[in-house]
């Protein structure tokens, strides 16, 4: 499912950074209890709140969303 | 601003299959007003709406969304 995906990407690049969530939090100004929403796969988030992710993981939109669709790359 | 850039990429995708947004409506599952709100950028969607309408005009989220960033393609 497409929001697990994310959400495993998101904590993925945020480990690969050896972040804290809070430290992702801060970079995307979201809040830290979203981001853990958000990668448990527990949250949806709207596209706004994606841009804000990946512009904070410093990886592109279409990059981020391409790791949550290996198979279907378009 | 990736709302307004989005809203833009739907309706030229749509536009190139000459669907109406009626037809994209159906198709997505969506409903046909939320759809010219989109197209609009008068509206933000979540990322399963952005799953839905990729799906419907039979392109991957990557490739949709890398026509809302070109110069940031990842």
């Amino acid at each position: 499912m497409l929001i697990k995906q994310f959400g495993l990407a998101v904590r993925q690049l945020r480990e690969g950074r050896g972040w804290s969530q809070e430290r992702l939090a801060e970079a995307a100004d979201l809040n830290r209890s979203f981001i853990g929403e958000i990668e448990r796969g527990a949250a949806t988030p709207s596209l706004l709140t994606v841009e804000k992710l990946a512009h904070a993981l410093g990886i592109g939109l279409a990059g981020l969303l391409a790791r949550c669709e290996p198979e279907l790359i378009d």
